[in-house]
């Protein structure tokens, strides 16, 4: 950690111990030589997988309902969520940090604490990162994971046509969640629990991601990705249809899918919410990212195994080869994917 | 890069279209697969270095003063002269990228076309990253550096007295750079070419980097650091005398040193300024940083095939065990490293 620019209320080393005390340097095999340094040293037994994304405050969270907890909490998931999403085990991060000058000692531990908490259950270590003064408060994290054994990292590419198409987790609850918090905000934890939860505090799916790499070493591994954005603007990405050039050139013209999504599958909070607000409870869950399901598609001779395997997986559907996504019969080319807190331009 | 939440003026495709022709995926043994899926995957022979930098409007640079190509160029090298401290060559990085909507199409042209001029050059190739509309620019990087043999890997720590402290680059131009372009803008171009050149457009130090990297391979290795604070801050980092609880603790009770910087030595451009503006040239030098040269110290039976393969290595002293630092036989400890843009405030 280095460069830092504060102001009066917390210096940089009040910083910096603050963070000491909730991301202890662990030993780690993975890790030659952690923060401290130009750079931190990571050998990985064998290759590495990277990620970097920004959570930033207005854009992706809100202190106005948000706990620091929670912010830290989710901050880190996402990222995790991407190594899951390669079926990859976490292994180190590092952390650019951006903190306004109204963040006080008590919320800094908060932050720290529900980020150090999450990073402990997957002994993820944080290995160096920034600090600045900044407006609103912004973070950016990069994650390295590690690949589990030869050919066992998961890409979005190689669905075929007649693979079953499945996710791991819930779809469209941090949708309503986002919806009934920036309404009602706290007060919306009440009436929409896991709603709530699903948005403020999602898990990412370490233990499923890993269980798909250790089942593609043995036949054509599953593609996979993570649901952050909406199966609506994520599936096409998964079959070629949509992503950057390299995606879309390895893929071909592309595939299509027929998903069936019965509405009493969907949860119950997510089924209840659309029902008293006029929308289709479908529609909200193809439209819903944020709570990082999992996406994938497998040949299905792999589902009696995944099912047994992983918990809340889930058939929703098969690959084709139209070029084209039906859901319940009905193109979704109409549906677009989540725009970050322009809830009330959304149409059902 | 996902996640994008965008305007009206540009796109969140334009933006990718457009670093697409400047960040061509380019072929690299140490790169199994690049951006465009949920995570990159990284193969280095050995050891992977990783380092990350905050470079943000207002607090790094200004948008008043640096053109677009500038602050690309820069933003990139603060964290590719992180790898050079390691003695590791550039191989990777990730970009996470807020962009004000005032930014035109023609502004992200020339931003993309300076910080991809400077990864064409060290051929280090971008592998993923991140999107979002933001109040003023920022740019988060992570780096990541292949360690270039056994051994081959810098740190700060090792210092031994007796062991000769040595610059590579030059010391307190940047910091003149700084305070006329503050006071003049690009006016101060005419007057002061070098100190606007080596603030605006620093070059890291790689090759040097990796010279000093593989003579450690063959006896005790340099300590090694990149110089982003001032050698008043820096400096007493290398010696173990501050830093982060890691290198303290390797480092024991730290040590000291004699420094001997003549003003004659310095570049014309600090003299000059300094003889203007009532200010001490050598204080300047040791208060600036920011033109990230490499600050170092070795065994003495290094220096000659040091001096003979790196240009602008430069002796400065000598390691001490007295815990104390000296230069021209004065204490240093009561001048401060340099904190961006608070120049009105610091005292020569």
């Amino acid at each position: 950690m280095s460069n830092a620019h504060f102001g009066q209320l917390l210096s940089e080393d009040d910083i910096l111990n603050t963070l000491g005390r909730y991301f202890p340097m662990r030993r780690h095999q993975g890790v030659l030589l952690s923060r401290g340094d130009d750079c931190a040293l990571l050998a990985p037994d064998r290759a590495l997988a990277v990620s970097s994304d920004l959570f930033l405050q207005d854009v992706h969270f809100r202190m106005e309902y948000a706990t620091a907890e929670e912010i830290g909490h989710k901050a880190l998931a996402c990222n995790i969520s991407d190594l899951a999403a390669c079926g990859t085990r976490p292994l180190a991060f590092t952390l650019n940090l951006g903190l306004p000058s109204s963040v006080e000692a008590g919320w800094l531990n908060e932050f720290f604490g529900g980020m150090g908490s999450l990073a402990s259950r997957y002994n993820i270590t944080l290995v160096g990162g920034d600090l600045s003064r900044t407006d609103r408060l912004q973070v950016s994290i990069t994650v390295f994971g590690e690949v589990v054994g030869e050919g066992g990292f998961l890409s979005r590419g190689g669905s075929m046509p007649g693979d079953v198409i499945f996710v791991v987790g819930t779809l469209g609850l941090a949708r309503v969640g986002l919806q009934v918090m920036e309404k009602d905000g706290r007060e919306a934890m009440r009436a929409w629990p896991k709603a709530c939860k699903a948005l403020l505090v999602p898990e990412p799916r370490v233990d499923a991601g890993l269980m798909l790499a250790r089942a593609g070493m043995n036949s054509r591994p599953p593609a996979l990705m993570d649901v952050s954005d909406g199966l609506a603007r994520d599936l096409p990405r998964l079959l070629g249809l949509s992503g950057e050039e390299s995606v879309r050139a390895s893929e071909g013209p592309g595939f299509g899918a027929e998903l069936l999504i019965p509405a009493g599958l969907l949860h119950r909070e997510v089924v209840d919410w659309c029902r008293q607000n006029g929308r289709n409870p479908v529609h909200e869950a193809i439209l819903g990212g944020d709570e990082y399901a999992l996406l994938g598609s497998c040949a299905p001779d792999m589902l009696p195994a995944l099912h047994a395997a992983i918990p809340e997986f889930w058939e929703i559907g098969v690959v084709t080869d139209t070029g084209v996504i039906y859901c319940n019969n009905e193109r979704i080319d109409g549906l677009k994917g989540f725009d970050h807190f322009a809830v009330q331009q959304q149409g059902a």
